[in-house]
């Protein structure tokens, strides 16, 4: 039995996860992947900050693809091996980076409201901002 | 301190994984993204099973998107609020499908080996195949 999940469920389940996976294109049109922490700020706009430092290579490679191609998929899901358990919440929209301004501390704001360490150590680099045109959902079985 | 993981490392965290994140791009050139089970075959070849039916407009995209552009990424990745114990495993390459034959059937047969679900009900749809080209890793802390 295959539910979609209604819409505050999916955004609470999406808002709860600790840990999303973005999904870019690179610049010569292959898939990317990457997990990510982020927030869901104002119940609309996902924001996820990039640390800086040590895995600049790999962050400068998922802002070159979203400066080149802007369309990006982000899933939060739950796997267990009982798969009545199984379900995903997807988001897809349209990316852009923040440097500074308000709308760039909002966004760190709200993801050291929601991790600890980004309290501690506030992220020093860009902000990728995604604004969701597309939301989908799916759960093995009908919400409780 | 980051650390790449070693190969031999790289391929037991990634095959032993429950689950991956599979990207594609869409026909219409953005990213998609979607959780999915998988086995590693032969120690190179990663198979994916669609389970036909309810899912199956979705299952759809993705075989659409794989015809159109072959060029696939998945990642497996352990989160955990201590993020000293971060990593992941991403594995690019290039996506075909399988309806039949030897290849198809020894991708079930390895999904089966690793998900005792597919022993009971083996899947009957399509069989996503990939050839790596690159595999790419990271971990927040060394190897013990």
């Amino acid at each position: 039995m295959d539910e979609l999940i209604d819409i505050d469920e999916q955004e609470h389940r999406f808002a709860s996860a600790r840990v999303a996976r973005l999904a870019t294109v690179t610049t010569d049109g292959a898939a990317h992947i990457v997990p990510c922490c982020f927030a869901l700020l104002d119940d609309r706009t996902i924001v996820s900050a990039i640390d800086a430092k040590p895995k600049s290579t790999m962050a400068l490679r998922r802002l070159d693809n979203i400066a080149t191609n802007p369309r990006v998929s982000l899933v939060v899901d739950q796997y267990d091996d009982d798969w009545s358990q199984l379900w995903w919440v997807r988001s897809d929209g349209i990316a852009t980076t923040l440097n500074s301004g308000v709308a760039y501390e909002a966004a760190l704001d709200a993801l050291a409201a929601k991790y600890e360490q980004y309290q501690v150590d506030r992220p020093q680099g860009v902000v990728i901002s995604i604004e969701p045109n597309a939301w989908r959902s799916w759960s093995a079985k009908p919400l409780a």
